[in-house]
């Protein structure tokens, strides 16, 4: 069963819990929050549910609690962030924010990450740089692990679902675009097997590189895989996923079947826009296009058509009213960590 | 009826046209032979075919003969290249250089142009960056006449086909990935239309916004329109192509809905690699990268797993040694400018 609660309450208890598993007070904050947003916006595959999830890397040590990171600035308008293996979101929140900076400066920024955790929702960060004025994109890839993912006319997983992530400032809410280069995230297949359902057409193959409906046979095992986004088209899906690598392995300086890695390689790339315009111009401009896109008739059976990060807006605004879907198997797992670090658990 | 002709051969009859058409010596020959390397990679929609389309645009003005190219370098890591509506290649030729030239200094460089024709194939100048041993990336938009593409959910057009391209160094050919942000290119369906066949499912809607494999229910009148990149998850093509058009026109400080602008928006985003490795071991993992994709066991029917470029190398080795095709409508075409201009025309 889901129930509703106060995101500043579950946020409290997500802050608590990372503190009781020796993180520290400002990381488990970040990390926290990190996660609420993500339920708030309604991506609740990032959100409340990865809580019980980081307590189970700090136990194991994925997660390194109290992690030192590390800037190498390595020109003006580049640089590495080493997170130390420590919360992925309190890294590339660094990162971002490092990227803002330089870009404010220089104009343009490309800061990379190493050793950085899960960092859950990318658009978050690119959102963030946005609200600072800044257009920012990112990609995040994963490592070999995760490389469920196939090239484009292959049948074994060579990629993560490797999203892109970009954002740009407007008047009012920006623009924030967030998503997998993969036709479906492999969490959208989990559901369906765990439902008992079937996906949909050109989603995934299995091992035998044969279409398929059944989500046990891209599970295998053996192990089938998730097509790259196009159909068809899929070359492009498989080359923006490519380009996701790139960047995120390669770029850092690390090998694509490196088994050493755990967690996201981030690149982000920062363009303030006042190096081309003044940013009121910039943000009328942007009115003028967000309008123009949304006076397109919508389709059959549509009311309108939404920009990228609208829907997540409205989420947002309807869910700190309403508050956010807690699964009761999450509360369990919560609860669960809370005894065993003998920290005091509400009464649900 | 299609023929082959040495590149050299058609490259010099080009140059000449355009020479005799008011235009300098050295744009012409970059012009012509941008168009001619098209060809050689097989995207001859970019190529032979688009040389008298250029006559007639020296003719009519659109393309300015003898343009002034003006940079203004906005900040250390920034530039905008004003290209005087002169030959497309000549500006965005000029943009990616100065973007190598920036990034070699500043590590990372963003350059935009405005005033500039159509530049033909895009991937075009990120290889040469790549050949520069850089990552270029790079987005070109198409003003609202050539907005023949459905915003996800909307059945009015409201984006060009808008590409997107990168490439990126390895130790052999670089990767080169140049692909439209539509399920399909405007000239595809155009193909069908005058071989008088259907067009696949999911690529058009007529103006209704009724899905149809008539290609003349989307040209109309009243016209329908292309879908975005992704069927069903259409909305991952839309945000790539909203991308391209901030990119394109309101980061130049055009507004989308302008009717003056003719030719292309583009950025490029170029990152130097020795910002965070060496050249030499970021090539070696590049091939590595590669060859771990090419790994994957090709899917039923299929000979190999190909990397983005791959197939253009190939095609340029075959055609440099056999020839570019020249269909004799184009031929013809030529021949009547070549009239008109009172220049000599080999007896083809």
């Amino acid at each position: 069963m889901t129930r509703l609660f106060p995101p500043i309450e579950i946020a409290n208890i997500g802050t608590k819990l990372f503190v009781a598993a020796g993180a520290g007070e400002a990381e488990s904050c970040i990390a926290s929050e990190s996660l609420i947003t993500s339920s708030l916006m309604g991506h609740d595959s990032h959100g409340v549910l990865r809580i019980p999830e980081y307590l189970g890397f700090l136990a194991d040590g994925r997660i390194v609690p109290r992690a030192e990171l590390a800037v190498d600035r390595t020109s003006q308008a580049t640089a590495i962030v080493d997170c130390g293996q420590g919360f992925g979101a309190v890294g590339a929140r660094h990162a971002i924010e490092l990227g803002v900076t330089i870009a404010r400066e220089q104009k343009t920024a490309s800061i990379i990450t190493r050793r950085c955790n899960h960092v859950g929702r990318l658009g978050a960060y690119v959102h963030q740089a946005a609200d600072s004025g800044m257009i920012a994109l990112a990609t995040c890839n994963s490592p070999v692990y995760g490389h469920d993912v196939l090239p484009f006319g292959g049948c074994d997983g060579r990629l993560g679902t490797n999203p892109i992530a970009y954002a740009v400032p407007t008047g009012r809410d920006p623009i924030v675009a967030d998503f997998s280069t993969s036709v479906a995230p492999e969490g959208k297949i989990r559901f369906a097997r765990n439902e008992g359902k079937a996906v949909p057409d050109g989603w995934i193959l299995n091992a035998n590189g044969q279409p398929t409906n059944d989500p046990n046979a891209f599970y295998g095992p053996p192990r089938g895989g998730i097509l790259p986004l196009g159909g068809s088209a899929g070359h492009k899906g498989f080359a923006l996923s490519l380009l996701v690598e790139i960047l995120g392995s390669v770029l850092s300086g690390v090998g694509s079947q490196d088994k050493e890695v755990f967690g996201n390689g981030v690149c982000f790339i920062v363009i303030d826009p006042t190096a081309f315009l003044p940013l009121a111009d910039f943000r009328r401009l942007m009115d003028e296009t967000v309008a123009y896109m949304k006076s397109a008739r919508p389709a059959p059976g549509l009311d309108e058509v939404l920009v990228p990060g609208e829907l997540e807006f409205r989420t947002m605004r309807q869910r700190e009213r309403d508050g956010i879907p807690v699964d009761d198997s999450t509360l369990t797992a919560m609860r669960n960590h809370a005894g065993r670090l003998r920290m005091e658990f509400p009464d649900f």
